[in-house]
Formats: C-alpha cells, sequence, structure tokens
C-alpha cells in the first residue's frame, strides 16, 4: 500500500517530540515539556453551567449542523474582543475555525503549490511546520533576534528563495511571547515586517494564541494593526485563554482571503462543533473574558517568576548558557554551550525525573541541538522550584562531561 | 492578493448549494433540502447529564489537549459498536476525527497528488467531492445503478484513467443509504468490489454515515468486513446516531494507513475536540447506543413511508418521473424526464414554498440536472405530505411548460 501514499505522506514527519512527551509522563517526572495550559485555570463552573443550558435548551441548534463560516453570535463577540487591540473586522472577515491549528491547515491549503516559499523564524511554532510542511511548502529559516526577526537576513531569504526558484507567498510569525521562546517584536521590527510585505508582495499570518497573556512590559500592537494594505491574516485560539479542550479559534483578515479561506474550511470539516461555539460565544456574551484573562495573567506570572527565579539559583555559571526572560505567554527557551547535545541531555533528565522539550524540531535548517524549551505553567511552584533544582544538576553533570548512573 | 492562492483554490468551488439552502430557510417554506437530522432525536437529557459531569469532575481531561488519534475509551467503544456488523480493529486501527469530513479531508491529504484518479459513483457524496477537488485529484464518475456500482464501467474507467496518465488510487463509496440517492450496494457488488481494488491496487475508502439507519430489507456486511487483504478504509460519523453538534467521527482500517493518516491529523488540527470525546465516549459506555439507533431508525421510517405515499399520490403519472425506495437512510432520489432542469424548477418550488437539493452538483461529470434530492429526516409527518403534495404540483406545472403567475 505504501505505493500508493501521496508525495506529501512519504516527507512528513510524525513530531519527534511525541514520543519523548510520552516519556515524560510517567509517575514522579516533573514535567516541563508538554505546552499545556492549566486546568484549574478552566473556567469549569460557569463552562458546566453554559454547557447544561445548551443542551438541553437550545438542542436545535448546539447540537445540530452549522454554517461553514461560524456561529453569527461568536464571531460578533470576537470581533468586539479583537477591537480591544486596534483589530478592527466585519462579520465576513472572521471565520471560527477547529483551534488555530486548523487555521494554520487552511493557509497552507489556501497558498501552497509544492515547492512554495514560506519565511519563518529560527526558532518557530513546530504545528506550523508541521502544517506548512504537509501541504508541501519550501519552509525558510530565518534567524530570530531578541526582538524579532532579523529582517535584513528576511529580505536576503527571500531573494534567495526567488532565485532558486521558489515562489515567495507569506511569512508566518508570532510576534507575542513565541513558542518556543518567548521572544515579544519591538514596534519597529512589526513595521519593518510590514513593508517587507509590501515590498515583496507577501502576505503575513501572524499567530496571536498567547498575546493576551502579557504579565509584565509595555504593550505593542499587533502586526495586523498597523497594517494599511490588508495584508495580514491573523490567527486566534480560545486554547490558551478558555480551554484547549473546545478546538475553537478564528481566523481574520481580507474579506476576499477569508472568502478563500472558508472555501478552503468548508472542504475541510464542513463546520466547527455548534456546541463548542456556542459555550464560547456564550462565555464572551454573558461573563467577562477580560477579566478571566487578568487572572490568567496573575497566576503564570507568579510561575514564570518562579521558573526565572529557579534558573538564576540552579543553573550552573558557565559560558554558552543563557535563557529568556518572556514578558508573557507560556515559554521560556534555554540556550546551552554549542558541544551539547540536548536530546541526549534529555535521557539524562529522565534519568533525575525532569523533562523538557528539545529545540531542534522547531528549527527548520536542522539546527538548535544545544536548545531547549521550558513550560512554566502547568507544574506548580514546588514542581518549578524541584524540577529546576534537578534540571540544573542534569546541566552541570553534562557539562562537565560525565556519565552518570545514579537513579534518583 | 489573488496571485497568491494556490492553484487549488483556483479551481475549487464553494457548494452551489450554500446559496440555495440559504433559500431554503426562508420561512413559510417546506423544505426536504438540508440533509440534517432531526434535533428531536438527540438525547439531550442524557448528554447534558454527561457534559455538566465531563465539565465539573473530569475537566483536566475534558478541557485540555488529548492525543491525536483520539480518546482510548472512545476508541474501545467505537471497536466493540464495529465488532457487532463483523469489523475487527485494535487499538491503533482507530483514529478520531473531527466527524467525517475530516477524515474525508485526511484521505485526500494521504492518498492524492495532482492529478491521481479517484473513482465515485454518478451521483457521490457532495462533501467527498469537495474534499477530493481540493487536493487536486482527477475525479471521475461511474454509473450508480440500482444495485451499486457500475462494475463494468469501473473497470473501463479504471483502464482510461491509467490510459491518461492518471494515477488511479482509490474508490470511494457510501454502500448504505447512499447521499444522495439511497441506494444500498448487493452482497455481490460489494464482493466485486473487493475483486477489482486486488486486481488493480486500489484502496476502497468505504463511508457509512447512514449505515445503522436500515428501516426494512435484509443486513448487508460492510466491505470492509468482506475485505481480506486489508484495502479498506472505513469512515464513521456520529452526526446521524448522535448529534450532528459534536463534530465527531472515526475512520478504521489497516495499520499502517492508520497511522499515516495520524501523521497527517496531527498537521491539520492536533487532535479532536476532548470534551465532545468524552461526551460521545460515556454515552455509549454508560448507554445503549443500539437501542437509541432503533429509536431512531422507528422515527424516522414513518417518515420515509410518508414520503414515500405521499410521491405516489401527488407526483405526476408521467414517463421519465421515478424515484429511489430506500430502505434505510435520510434521503430519496428523484429522476425527472432528460428536458427538466432542477435548479430552474427550483425557483418555480420556492415560489409554492417548498425546496427540495438540486442533483447535478453530486455527479462529478456534470451530468445530473433532472435529478433531485428529498430529505425526509426534518420534516414533520404534516410537512411531508404537504410539501410533496406542493412538489407535485410544482412537477406538474414543470411538465406542461407552462409559466406560473401563482403565487400562494
Amino acid at each position: 500500500m505504501d505505493s500508493l501514499f501521496a508525495q506529501r505522506v512519504k516527507r512528513a514527519r510524525r513530531s519527534v517530540l511525541r514520543e519523548l512527551l510520552k516519556l515524560s509522563e510517567r509517575p514522579g517526572i516533573i514535567s516541563f515539556a508538554g505546552g499545556l495550559p492549566d486546568p484549574e485555570t478552566f473556567p469549569r463552573q460557569i463552562l458546566a453551567e453554559i454547557a447544561v443550558d445548551e443542551i438541553l435548551n437550545n438542542y436545535k441548534k448546539s447540537l445540530q449542523y452549522t454554517t461553514t463560516e461560524g456561529k453569527r453570535p461568536l464571531r460578533a463577540a470576537l470581533i468586539d474582543w479583537l477591537a480591544q487591540d486596534g483589530l478592527h473586522y466585519d462579520m465576513d472577515q472572521v471565520v471560527i475555525t477547529t483551534a488555530s491549528q486548523q487555521g494554520l491547515d487552511l493557509v497552507a491549503k489556501t497558498f501552497f503549490d509544492p515547492g512554495d516559499a514560506v519565511f519563518m523564524s529560527l526558532p518557530t511554532y513546530l504545528g506550523a511546520i508541521q502544517a506548512f510542511r504537509a501541504l508541501e511548502a519550501e519552509l525558510v529559516g530565518v534567524p530570530l533576534l531578541e526582538d524579532g526577526m532579523d529582517l535584513d537576513a528576511l529580505e536576503e531569504a527571500i531573494s534567495r528563495a526567488r532565485a532558486a526558484g521558489h515562489r515567495p507567498k507569506l511569512v508566518y510569525v508570532v510576534p507575542d511571547f513565541q513558542n518556543p521562546t518567548g521572544i515579544t517584536w519591538s514596534h519597529k521590527k512589526r513595521e519593518g515586517l510590514l513593508e517587507i510585505a509590501a515590498r515583496e508582495d507577501l502576505v503575513v499570518v501572524e499567530d496571536m494564541p498567547y498575546r493576551k497573556l502579557r504579565y509584565t512590559g509595555e504593550h505593542r500592537p499587533p502586526v495586523a494593526a498597523l497594517d494599511e494594505e490588508g495584508r495580514v491574516l491573523v490567527l486566534f485560539t480560545f486554547s490558551k485563554v478558555l480551554a484547549a479542550g473546545l478546538r475553537l479559534g478564528a481566523m481574520a483578515g481580507p474579506r476576499e482571503l477569508i472568502d478563500k479561506i472558508v472555501t478552503m474550511k468548508q472542504a475541510t470539516d464542513l463546520c466547527t462543533s455548534s456546541l463548542t461555539q456556542r459555550i464560547a460565544a456564550r462565555f464572551m456574551l454573558e461573563h467577562d473574558l477580560s477579566a478571566h484573562v487578568r487572572r490568567l495573567c496573575s497566576h503564570y506570572r507568579v510561575k514564570r517568576d518562579a521558573m526565572l527565579q529557579a534558573l538564576e539559583q540552579y543553573m550552573p555559571k558557565a559560558e554558552g548558557i543563557s535563557w529568556t526572560r518572556p514578558e508573557g505567554g507560556l515559554f521560556l527557551w534555554v540556550r546551552l554551550p554549542e558541544a551539547v547535545d540536548a536530546e541526549q541531555m534529555l535521557r539524562r533528565a529522565l534519568e533525575h525525573r525532569v523533562a523538557f522539550v528539545i529545540g531542534a524540531p522547531f528549527f527548520v535548517d536542522g539546527s538548535g541541538r544545544n536548545t531547549m524549551r521550558l513550560c512554566f505553567s502547568k507544574a506548580s511552584l514546588e514542581e518549578i522550584e524541584e524540577g529546576i533544582r534537578r534540571l540544573g544538576r542534569v546541566v552541570e553533570e553534562e557539562l562537565a562531561g560525565l556519565p552518570t548512573t545514579q537513579k534518583l
């Protein structure tokens, strides 16, 4: 049967992280691996009340098919929500998606013929790599600096891709508290990106799963809010601000583009769950999502601070070790000396009963073997301190080049 | 921005039915158009009880991300369910999907390079046409007879496609109470299809949304139950037997194929909603889905009978008019004299305040302009009688070739 598969299947790789994540779920292991929101933050009481009312009293809508574009009350609520951020859309500029991973799939379907070039930072979100690779795009990596993508390098990469026969189509960015690094783009870089997109006639896909989870520092406008040409498509998800298990998100952007996205979505899943759409819509209309997000920020800020403090305390003070200090989101990023192979080190870490995610899969150019991502959202404060203490010892051992047989 | 779209977008057509369906939803119109289950059949009391318990007491699972393959209890319940039909699968042969439209999208991604041939009956399910066209497959139509696909024509079509440089990949079938015709394949045709698939090295995709909704006649085994070579992939959905708004389905088949499907699904939506999966799993584990389906059959059988009786009574007795008498499912299919254009006639029907779905979009070869699909599941018995009475008059007027100015 192998001979019947499409070319894209032969190239596709299932995430190498999956097996590693399974290992990290063994009992006794403190895991900073999976990028999971803290389930204690899910507003379960309210969600349960809404769900029961929707199922009992609105079953003709909540349990039936709905339109491909999505429920109008939910789109209306999202329009108001995005307007708080300077983003102004009409109803036909918003489509509900089965979370933002579907948004990425629809972007890939809408834009990529095989070999078309998409520009992504090094590192970038793994789900975007998978979605774009599945539709056979040429993934071009561009270095990520402390204040956003290296825009000179982006321009060079575009020229090189074009010269190599790859049609440049879009730039994918996560400008706020990026997964995996936690890095946020400066205002200047956001403007610079739009200038390049205009010059090169590219679409910008702005993925904003963590945008509202800012704990410190100053507000930056979304790239889309600075866009005067209608080149930016934004991806929103409820996964980090309400509940990941709903699988609910949205895309917004230029009308003619959303129209194409809707056509592709119709072929992909007809419509997103009416029930989860109704639940989210009523949460937004009858409760205060902004207040809920403020509570989330207080909750996660403490965890981020705890992890940063533990890193200061327990990580070896050696050359080549550094980490980001994100102003929001769920992740921070550790760079180790070039000689360290994080995948090898993970095996040692699991012996020490602590887990992280290796950084390499987030790089489309095969680099990043000496990096790792730490997620601070799900572990308790005690686990954060103890887990980073263990991790510090792992790094120490790794640096010493000593094999360990010590089972903790 | 048009120049940036992928080729598939330029070829993709949004369903022509959408606009027509919108017209059919105007107040006062009796609609046999949308293929919607009757919302009164959704077991809302039980679903509400489960939902509230899952959200309040199992939120760490029901509101969190889950695996791409899907929740194990749901897959286990589905394995038992499919076994009733002679279908035997292990856990790693089943993947939960965001309803069966996603199954079709994943099939398309897994098998089709542009121009690869898929064989589908004339007519066939519109959602499959859209999913396969979106991934740029070559859609090859094969006549559908009263007892299933014309298998001689299938063999010829395969040869012709191969000669024309299209690589034959798979045959898509809905062997039980097909959408749109209501036709069920004979046992012999099911076996014949497998013989051809073996000889030609093709995969068979067996879509079974209506299979359990049999009202009369004798049980036929699924094609997959006759498959000794592991060539059949089955698509199941909860949309017609539990609630469409959950957007929940499954695929089952050979292990190595499901493995590829899971890889593609990971890139497509990471995972299907944990909440809807948990709700369906508990419904299956704690309640009796078979008993529920028996109630559905009693409910829909009466509606089917009412529609068949009304057609006998009200449709003109003219040459060239015929309709199917399905033993299950939600649809029946009316063929009108060749000269009738159903799309034109629909405008007249809407004036008479009755709606149907035109048949042409279900044909990949552009034929079928004189056909229409009638859905009997959602209208009340009174609406069925009155709607078919109106439709009979519409057809009569159409046949008489008379313009009507009569507004009812």
